[in-house]
């Protein structure tokens, strides 16, 4: 009766008359995937353990064996010298049957008043959560990274677009500021997140709470919970956290993907606004001459990966009835390779912001295409008097003529101007210039660089804080 | 100069040579779908036209008007009277138009300071803001009778199921309070969304902001907004706030397809843990017997939609470059369906709570069922000293036995549960009772009745909070 | 006995002790988006009642009865004359019960040998098929289309992108078949689908067949099916034809998606390769030069709205038991949608490729720049006896210095040429012109205008066969 | 001007002022997971490079050579001893370096008229070919098993359900055909997108072909390709193949995760209508009576993952211009991983199919209850003469009877019965039986056993065929 687990199948083995086949063994196992949780795991087992002899459920002697044993086991991971068994299928029967063979007995109570459905649980939590701290880290980088940008290019005017179509002159760290925003908020729905993975389901054991007089609230504080979970069978069962955490970093890809095709098509030769360094861009087999803006493509591409991820585990929750199931053993794969992706991408696009290079001249030289100070003539006949809509027919007038002309509004003399509304004077011209566009949105959002400035040192006391 | 606006082709008509045709129109038009935002629309409007007046950039006698042509449309559209027309498009130009033929120049001069792109996304987050309040009063109902449900039945016994197989008693009153902690974070998911909804993007005009000197903060107070959106590009093209919305709302029904699951499966005649009123039920057509759950299972294909809709809207913004592009008329009908699919089915799963009868004897049959009790032997042998893995093993052994011969643990003399393990003493056949092993999961969150008595106070403050 | 079916509950009404409550009934009504499904239900019926009175299980007299009632019934509804109620939940009873009240007894024995789960599979069948062969019209005239425009610019010379870097010098007829070769296989996929649809499950009644010595086959011949469904179960429970048929149109989607983001692109002023006349654009509420290209944007959005319906469907049928469960009435919309959203954007898309004009000089200016023929001197050097990978590696040096002058390839002389390869000769400046590139690459599926003539006559012959 | 490709950097270094970085080195790397194309890549070579001695591009002795590299680097990949490299970015880099290490200059010229873009194609599409064969045997395998299991149980009758209510009575042989139905119709699918699968890319170079005079239908033939893909652009740049494919595999999952829904409710204690051996099952590490349906379980939760990978599949393709973008490379994690999971699935489905003991009295105890042959009884009377909906409607009203009386339809006397309807006769106990009704039900696709001999008959047939 103290035969070691040394194969998996015997951790119920009594039960059953044959043994599990091989084909099946490697289906159900998860150990490859899942001894990625084998820190939280053992950090799990710890705090438990600590509560078991704190209530005297086990004794002290059981409790400094337990950590012993742990505490090498770490050491073993930690070297790589960690044997993981297929027949053991998951990492914390791994684990528990390696403690057992170092500490014996004591190892064997370590189970005593959880299951693994509460243990699972826990890793997970506890993974997600750092997790979600390493990519508040990442977000916070980017956006910092971003910001210097930002504030190198204040002033850098570049035509904004709508459509595709030259809309009105913005500067390039107005545009910039834009992905601030919206990383920032990814980092608030992140911190949102938190609050609701960081409740502990240790102590809902299989699905019903336990015999033992557990102290679930030690076992939280150990590990650093808000609260525990409330219902034993939502502990066990539920993964909402974990995919409203892919929720979350589905946005983020979605905002990676908008500012990589931006990326893409700026540094595109026939727009040409930017350059990105060589170190993020790779070559052809073929065409010798290609410099390829390999990075934002691929970032584009892992949206696809996440969002996939994302509707996968929607799907392995549908439907399912309480509380425990073997469905459930899937949530992890797609959650690692979200988080996986998330830091990498994070990670190489902080780094890549200072790689890229802006041509200002062609910025400039964009916006004096397409007519983006046409708003700003409207604007100055409604400050004239006349109705905003009737201005805006005057000046729509005006383009066209320009188009069948081909030139600019600026080049047409004030009496051409006039010809389109008799309120234009002689200072309709200051309007029409794109540093008199942009200087003249001044409000808070707005694009003059005065407001763009204010903006950074707003988004700069967030980071700081 | 003064022509009034009687197709939307003339709002920029000037610029064209040809009209758009009658297929484009009804492709790009929104109108038969975005009337919805009618309300919010003029909500809006009433609060930019308010601002401009007190800047100074309309006059008061303008301002005067507008509010008196946008009441008389409020109540034209209330009353049912108000003639949405293809030709314009889109709510905005609709409700404008009519303004101005209500109350000419005025009426032209309300967009001022404004675009489109900032106006449809006021409106949206009006709308989504209003819908969050409603499923806010959805949940804590539907929550409410969950909680009255599991209060009838804090002491009804019932096999607690993993796998689908029999694994600890439970009580029902338990099981149902797990779908309250479910409805729960939902709940507290869409307060934290809400967060994000509340910000203005008024002002961001088409994508840069406007020279008008307005006063953003004066209307995000006017609109009950916490705050404004810090940059107008974000503020025109982002939709993140609309898909942070939907991922809540997918995962609201996939806490409701799980009930639905269950629901359906404990109505099933081979299990009979419930019956569903008449009212949520329908019959056959061609099968005179039949009482269906159809409701639950309604619900449960429903699912689909929702998690479709997300996908739909995550889809919409990969890789859009910024600012506004039209791409992102499509955030509408999937974001109107989501709320109205939630609002629904929220407010039918409150009324059907009242109308579930539970058959306790049942219920108690099938947990008598499938050795329930075999873990509370296991954490017998352990508090007698044996480790717990070893206590697993004997128990297995004496449930095949069991199963052999067709009999239950409890049916077992002392002399043959001894058999599997010496330490098994006479007062072993209290912790083999339905009613011991419940009460003996006493700490937060387990199955004891008295524990779930006290989740259902606490729940209850929650509510009343 | 012989009462009217005046409310759908009365379909089974003797079983219950209550009536369904209004908000059931307009939660689980379908009648106000399944009434699209009358003619299909019309039909189905008709050849239903022919079989039954062939097979004498009716009467010739009730057939003639029923076919005059029908027939009344399908004229009422073209003329927008028939009243449709929530009572009577979907098309299915709405017919039947008016069919009654026209014919009598003659319309209750309709639904001898039938139920509504095999009668609305049958429908949905119906639907599905007849817009698989309206949306292969569609697609063989945007093949047509897009063909033709290939022909008109089979010699035009624009640059080929790879990672929106100029790569190699193409013709725009080529990349326009590219296209044509898409959506070509989308026809193919259509093609396939349609024979998984056309197969009849009528017969399989509620699930199991019917007691009535019905003719399915006769049925299927009727309604011109290839086939019946082989087994009752699966007739009434399966949907994959649907999900196959929404997969093909995401597919279809996909390709439209790409082509729009490539016309918006291309219209972007930077770019200006081509313009898309005014009547398939528009413009701004603000802006008055604008003209956007909403057509191709609003179709790439309404990618998502497909994608979207492909994943409700999917989940829809994620672990449902078998055989009916009313989750399935959830099917119609999404599929209803699909249907609109390709036969809508297809005609678009066919009629918008005449109004596309190409400005074959952008094109000719933009292929000059970024040594869109560095391969073609690459590949010069091989035939010279270079290996391919030493020949690369030359020429990318030879490319790394015009960077450095800010020059083209040509424009380097035969000396310089010759510092990077010897093995240049006065020859090579022929292979360095784009219309020696674009004529050299002479082999099936090559850009060489010849090969895009023949590709022409090719797809002309498919569309034609 | 020999140097090797020691790096990957270097195949295109030349034009480059600075290395790729070691963040972006393994951020943009694929060796690790398209290692798997190897043998795919292999192949490919050996064809192209026998056409270009075949057509003199280069000479005999070149291809010598390479036929003997390509024979040693396969050896090498096969006994685990080949090197994979990091910095070579993929598996073409790593076996073409391997190659000139092996070769020389012949390796050199293997690139020759031939790109990465077109080379990828073409191992994507041999791989996808290869795994469509290997699932279209192992479907196979799974119908005949289903198949089996059917002829044992042509005659156990079970109940039908519908709403997971009791309708009609049928055979488990019958339900079982309906799966195998379902998987017959997967096999189609799979079988049609082979099609689209099996046409030829190489040739198409980077994307507009190559200047070299190559023989595209030769390679073809090589590799066994039906046909060339006719535009190069296309063939470099679609995915569409294997988004079909992987739609494909979603529907096979989705018959998967419903026939795993049935196997678990029918293995719940409550309903247990059937076994799962032992050695498809686990137990669980806390409560020893547990067997657990694993197999199925987890097959069901793997549907998500299949799903997830075909949305982001979708996801990837949306909106990328043409023609090859880095994007693309996150084409095959995805495809794989479809693959592995369904070839796994299957073939422990077909295996599992064996191990599935029926338990045919409590299956027989379960129709007995729920007024499965009320439809019986309605046929039956209008037989007699009755109008169907009458006949619906006076057995719903006999059926509601029993409901109160506690009995079953059986149990009425014929005064009884005749009191809901005078025609009945003495005969009317035969239909109420289960075996007639299941008898009675003789038509195609119904359920009598006759049928679905005949349907197994038909089945053989097909598998065979």
């Amino acid at each position: 009766m103290t035969a070691q687990l040394s194969k998996k199948g015997e951790a119920w083995s009594a039960r059953f008359s044959e043994p599990v086949s091989d084909l099946v063994k490697r289906y159900t196992a998860s150990v490859f995937f899942d001894n990625r949780l084998a820190k939280a795991d053992i950090q799990g087992s710890l705090a438990h353990a600590e509560m078991l002899a704190a209530q005297g459920i086990i004794s002290a002697a059981d409790h400094a064996e337990i950590v012993r044993g742990m505490t090498q086991i770490g050491q073993e991971i930690e070297a790589g010298k960690f044997e993981w068994l297929l027949d053991l299928e998951d990492v914390h029967l791994n684990i528990e049957k390696r403690l057992t063979e170092l500490v014996g007995d004591a190892g064997k109570r370590l189970h005593t008043g959880r299951s693994r459905n509460d243990q699972v649980a826990t890793d997970i939590r506890l993974y997600v959560r750092s997790a979600i701290d390493d990519i508040g880290v990442l977000l916070a980088a980017l956006r910092g990274a971003l910001t210097d940008l930002a504030e190198q290019h204040a002033d850098t005017i570049m035509p904004g677009f709508t459509h595709m179509q030259v809309a009105q002159p913005i500067t390039f760290g107005h545009h910039m500021l834009a992905y601030v925003e919206m990383f920032g908020r990814d980092a608030e729905r992140m911190a949102d997140c938190r609050k609701r993975v960081n409740r502990l389901p240790l102590g809902a054991a299989a699905l019903a709470g336990t015999t033992f007089p557990i102290d679930r609230l030690r076992v939280a504080k150990t590990l650093g919970f808000d609260d525990v979970c409330h219902n034993s069978l939502d502990a066990v069962s539920d993964r909402d956290f974990a995919i409203e955490f892919c929720a979350a970093a589905a946005l983020v890809m979605t905002h990676i993907s908008r500012m990589s095709e931006e990326l893409v098509i700026w540094m595109s030769p026939r727009v040409g606004f930017i350059d990105i360094a060589d170190r993020f861009c790779t070559g052809s087999s073929i065409m010798p001459q290609k410099k390829n803006p390999d990075v934002p493509e691929l970032a584009r591409g892992k949206t696809g990966r996440v969002y996939g991820h994302l509707m996968g585990l929607l799907t392995l929750m549908k439907g399912q009835p309480l509380a425990y199931n073997k469905d459930n053993q899937e949530d992890k794969e797609p959650l690692f390779d979200t988080v996986d992706t998330l830091v990498d991408t994070l990670r190489i696009f902080a780094d890549m912001a200072g790689g890229i290079s802006v041509k200002p001249e062609a910025m400039r030289a964009a916006a004096l295409q397409g007519y983006a100070t046409a708003t700003d003539l409207a604007d100055y006949l409604v400050k004239k008097g006349l109705p905003f809509r009737d201005a805006h027919e005057a000046v729509a007038r005006a383009v066209r003529a320009c188009v069948d002309a081909g030139c600019d509004l600026a080049d047409l003399s004030l009496e051409q101007l006039q010809a389109f509304s008799p309120l234009t004077g002689a200072d309709v011209f200051e309007v029409l210039t794109l540093e008199g566009s942009v200087a003249a949105r001044d409000h808070v959002g707005g694009t003059a660089p005065r407001q763009v400035r204010a903006a950074i040192a707003r988004v700069r006391a967030q980071l700081a804080g």
